[in-house]
């Protein structure tokens, strides 16, 4: 006889205890109901989201965590769940998964490792755990460990040593680009190390800026995926766990690089305008590549009719740039609404013409016209609460050429961690069955627009070569000196350090985008504002 | 014989290991010359300043911090340095102090305990260490720990165990209201427990959002303290240890509240103009007690030449407001020009008429004023690199009572952490000698003046209930429950609350400003954007 398990790839949101136990339940309910299970296993701190930060240090919250639990507990029966919470002891508070059969918490597991890295501050909240945790299910002996304990050897090891044949593995794993293929070698060690069959199920939705990507698998203890869960999309797969092992179920297959994150974008903004209730977005559409991109993205994940967009040209602007705008909002169905910002512009210059007398024109004119946008763009958005979507891209954030308050304004900023070459490979994906951004906004030199005949390459290295230096500087921390020494022109790299160096107060003040490379800026890089050490 | 022990208390600046390396050397010959010194205790990660955050990350940064250890052991002789570094081994990162004699690290200790919570991050970076180290110098057994080793009873036990007399404790403890005195009580406890005459060497100094106070201190065995350096000043403290254990010598006293509130708040402002090398400072006078404090601040910390206003006047500004305004440009001498925004005002109503038209007047166009003089304040600010002051405190923060982009614009924020009460408290602190603040802007009732006859009060409860409500929700962590029980209104509680939650997006993109609570917003308070919790 098989034990039925489903892996329940849930969408669970921050803080909102009341609403996921209905989500649990209900994916609970369906996994007995429609799917047979006699067990589903859900992600990391299913009842609270992932991450609850600060939430855990209050003592409310976690009352409230308990009466959930107890809540979950009288609602769900006939099928056992394995589900995460934060538990509170004598000892410290603990990430814990529990197995939950007809009303009761029958075993408790405590997660051993702790991630304090990257995005990640456990050991800020949490005690390590570290005793195995395995329960008999229908004749079954099955471990549990939780996300960060199987990227280590011992605690598979010690679920072997205690008895397990099947290890559970409850995870809130974010997406960033190669991760899932990471993760399954990664996996791999462990079921050949251990010898135990794999369940790994993954949060999938987002959280600010993260984005959880879903694809939980089975592995087999030769190391052989047997069932893949679809990627950035709720599910509820059956594994039959037979006396023969795991029995193969479907491989949704892995996507490509660009589709990836695309979707993860797509998530992202989704999950951020809807779980913080806003009526749609609005954005400011230039004529170039990173607005056109936002545009496609904000569509896809809301829905054209809940999208809008703002043409505010300048004196800089060339005409194409408001054409191009406008026919991608027609070829979109997006409502589009022009207002140029000469009067503004013209108006503030006036006003300071005073205490400006004498001096020259420099970046401060640049700033006031993309000042101007930001008000017009924030007066919208205050107005029809509507969120304002930020198109700056990661290369732009990284050195700096964002104007803060001006194109830098918003609530969300999906490009964020976007670097502008692939910003191009997502255009053309977004392009890749009809022409949804015109060819032209894709082909021309970008530019800012904020002077006379500007383009970025007049300030900035050519992109090619600038995202490498940034990947190499911002994402692997390498130093100046191995930087130059894998090619890189001497002056170039020290250019473009420092100014990433010199405008992490920009970044500071920028709104939240979601992380779709190994490092993003935010939580996960977090540099001294004050920063005298020149690399 | 007695051993002459020096607590150099200095400023150190982040990442400047150059720099650091000219400080400490400096600091170590006067110690030597002037105060005839046979050792001198430095602050924790001396040569990095604190906290170096993700500079640790990176490999270079770390070999440049051994180069910088290399050359203070060339420049500093006939002396013992006590000083704090990161140190590489092949088990990890340590927050080390070692012992630097005639050339070379005779000895080192690794701290123990790593703060991982409120600001700190320490767990993120460091291994923790343990094995006690103690050093003869001159005849005395020296023992040595760091920081939070002293917070808890083992490492001065483990010292003590290991034979020391003396325990040097180095510190890079940063500033709230109050903290000084609970160090001093802690300490009392770790010296009757242990038995050590103690020397406890604090930084001082801003960095970011941290202030760090200075007040270093010799405690004799019995708990005295009798020896205590300047509070938010560099100094260089002699102790003369005796065998009859530490000889008393000054003891500067402890300032009330209002006066360490006020030095932390110029200590900020100060080091964080100067270290990020600005030409000095903007703010917006509005004739209110928040930018009228600001200005004090910023006129202590800069100089009233570095200091300029900007009075920028609508249709809903009072006419007593400009005045009072002026008047306190005037008693501090500084540089004020008066730019009205009703021109720009109008031209963004007049663009968005069409776009507006049908709608009601709302929160919109009270933004669009705020924003009007946030464009103006920053274009001073570009053209002069003067850096911008925002001037919005505490109480406004928590409940959102503030426009992103307009008022909220700007590099540093000296007030963030400043309770609208205190506000009151310093604006009568800053007056005690002779009238800087009018009276009358002491005195008349808050308001935005964003719209006809507008008051604070109209929206928000009255200061003394917002104020008690809010340190009970942000500092204290308690729940909406706990905070009724305590005797508040349960529909304020709730809307209060209400308010702090929904506006964390605002705050996220809020410049720095001084910590002076037990909780700020920032580092010290990590809260998901995304957040379902209602207490």
């Amino acid at each position: 006889m098989a034990l039925n398990v489903v892996l329940a790839q849930i969408n669970l949101k921050v803080g909102d205890l009341a609403g996921n136990v209905v989500r649990i339940s209900e994916a609970a309910a369906r996994a007995r109901d429609e799917l047979g299970g006699d067990l589903a296993v859900f992600p990391e701190l299913t009842l609270t989201g992932y991450p609850p930060e600060d939430l855990l240090l209050r003592s409310d919250f976690l009352d409230r965590c308990e009466a959930a639990l107890a809540q979950l507990a009288e609602r769900v029966t006939g099928i056992d769940l394995v589900l995460g919470y934060p538990k509170r002891t004598a000892g410290g508070l603990y990430n814990t998964a529990g197995v939950l059969r007809d009303g009761e918490i029958i075993a408790e597991y405590h997660k051993a490792l702790l991630p304090n890295y990257s995005v990640f501050d456990e050991k800020r909240y949490f005690q390590p755990g570290g005793e195995p945790c395995v329960v008999e299910m229908g004749g079954t002996k099955v471990g549990i460990t939780i996300c960060e304990d199987i990227w280590f050897r011992e605690p598979a090891l010690r679920a072997a040593e205690a008895g397990a044949s099947l290890l559970l593995n409850l995870n809130a794993s974010p997406f960033h680009a190669g991760k899932s293929p990471e993760r399954e070698e990664l996996l791999k060690k462990r079921a050949e190390e251990s010898g135990l069959d794999i369940v790994y199920v993954n949060l999938v939705g987002g959280q600010d800026e993260l984005v959880f990507d879903g694809g939980s698998f089975v592995m087999r203890r030769d190391g052989k995926v047997v069932q893949r869960a679809p990627f950035f999309a709720e599910s509820l797969n059956r594994l039959a766990f037979t006396a023969d092992g795991p029995r193969p179920g479907e491989v949704v297959p892995c996507a490509g690089e660009e589709e990836s994150i695309y979707r993860a974008l797509v998530v992202g903004v989704r999950d951020y305008v809807r779980k913080n209730g806003f009526e749609g977005a609005v954005l400011g559409l230039s004529g170039g590549i990173d607005s056109a991109l936002t545009l496609a993205v904000a569509v896809d994940a809301l829905g054209a009719e809940q999208v809008e967009a703002l043409l505010m040209p300048s004196r800089y602007t060339a005409h194409m740039s408001n054409e191009d705008a406008v026919v991608q909002a027609r070829n979109l169905g997006v409502r589009h609404r022009v207002i140029p910002i000469e009067p503004a512009f013209n108006t503030f210059l006036d006003m300071l013409s005073d205490e400006f007398a004498g001096s020259q024109r420099d970046v401060t004119e640049e700033n006031i016209q993309a000042r101007c946008r930001g008000i017009l763009l924030m007066a919208v958005s205050n107005k029809k609460g509507k969120i304002l979507l930020t198109t700056g891209n990661k290369s732009e954030m990284s050195v700096g050429y964002a104007t803060l308050y001006g194109d830098m304004a918003g609530g969300y900023a999906p490009l964020k961690d976007v670097p502008k070459l692939m910003v191009y490979r997502l255009a053309e994906y977004v392009n890749r069955a009809r022409e949804i951004i015109p060819r032209r906004v894709i082909e021309r030199p970008p530019t800012a627009e904020l002077a006379p005949n500007q383009r970025d390459s007049d300030s900035l290295p050519p992109y090619e070569v600038l995202d490498e230096i940034l990947a190499r500087y911002v994402e692997l921390d390498q130093g100046v000196a191995e930087i130059i020494a894998a090619g890189f022109d001497e002056a170039e790299v020290r250019r473009v350090v420092r100014l990433v160096d010199r405008n992490e107060y920009k970044r500071r003040q920028a709104p939240p985008g979601v992380k779709i490379t190994r490092r993003a800026f935010g939580r996960d890089r977090r540099y001294p504002l004050t920063n005298g050490f020149s690399s």
